[in-house]
């Protein structure tokens, strides 16, 4: 780890939006689970939520190259459970789909607590998905082609989201709870450590301002 | 051919802007082209144009679903031959591309006559297409990982372009030379006579305001 490794990690994570999310919603293709998870991370997104009630999402994740690492996926089994865990935690639910009523996406505040639901490849988001959202959103479509690749709609709301939110200044100051911050720069700074640490209940180490192990708890009784 | 129908194909036609394109360097993946073409036909190009010098885009290009019938793909042998036809023909280049001195993605004037070159997924425009371009565009990146999708750094640049072009009126009159309307209207209604007439160096008969065909060339010595 490089004092200037160490740097960017720190500045991308004093640049999370703990108040910006997606919902993908039976979204399966891995080449679209990845590029999501790139866009997310791109406009600072720390943890992505999935509707995967076998788990298949997680090895999608795995595959996700680079980004894999850097955003974390929270899985629920179903929309209901996802619904409920976020609207008891006061996010708004927007889902991104072209019905009657939409919202144009660009006349959506995304500087406030929202979460975007993503829908499946070909037929947008589940019945009991569109039930559970406080709003839908569309993006406008000038041509014949009746939706966009899920992967392409997810990145054209989320840059209008850091559009609104860099003039918004929510780039500027770092918005992660301070616990969490330091816990997420020490996983992603060493992540082998890290996991054992977990795996045998101690705290993680402190480190120096450029990022050195300042002790190493795994040194007792490894 | 419904009447409704017929005036989905003429809304779509009006809004084509004739001087916005794609130009597309060793973009290989199907899922990838595909789903540049269907953002494309959202934003309203009319033509993408792309580097195959075996010609394999055409294959992706028939595969790209509902939009390969909307967008006409050009394809060119090298990115010399691209530049050269593009640049006499007035265009901007302006590759999509992360390099120092890169303009953000906002600050760019779209409602010119501007071409967006887009790279290979993961390495970016080709140093040929860099050199030939006029200037380098970013999107800004908060996270860790480097670079976004190929499609999906496509779509955010052209609805930016989308928005500047909307707000500049350019969506609401047409735009497209009044002969290429026309034949891409007949086109569009009624493909398989259009490729019969081509075939034999017909030109394609009149249709009335509702789409429906006024005389048929075909008729005569089928």
């Amino acid at each position: 780890m490089t004092p200037e490794r160490f740097a960017k990690l720190k500045q991308a994570l004093a640049r999370r939006q703990p108040d910006l999310t997606v919902l993908a919603d039976a979204v399966h293709k891995p080449h679209n689970v990845s590029a999501i998870l790139r866009t997310c991370d791109a406009v600072g997104i720390h943890r992505l939520h999935a509707i995967s009630p076998d788990g298949s999402i997680r090895r999608h994740h795995m595959m996700a190259g680079g980004s894999k690492r850097w955003v974390e996926v929270v899985t629920h089994s179903s929309v209901a459970d996802a619904a409920t865990a976020l609207g008891t935690n006061g996010w708004q639910l927007a889902a991104a789909h072209a019905e009657h009523g939409a919202r144009d996406y660009r006349d959506v505040d995304y500087t406030e607590k929202i979460a975007i639901i993503l829908g499946a490849e070909l037929c947008g988001p589940s019945e009991q998905a569109l039930s559970q959202a406080d709003f839908s959103i569309r993006i406008p479509m000038h041509g014949l082609v009746e939706s966009l690749n899920v992967s392409v709609a997810a990145a054209v709301i989320l840059f209008e989201a850091e559009r609104q939110r860099r003039a918004a200044g929510l780039y500027d100051r770092s918005r992660l709870d301070p616990e969490e911050f330091q816990g997420t720069l020490f996983e992603w700074a060493y992540p082998d450590i890290a996991r054992r640490c977990r795996a045998r209940d101690l705290p993680y180490p402190p480190l120096a301002d450029d990022g050195a192990l300042l002790g190493n708890p795994l040194a007792r009784g490894v």
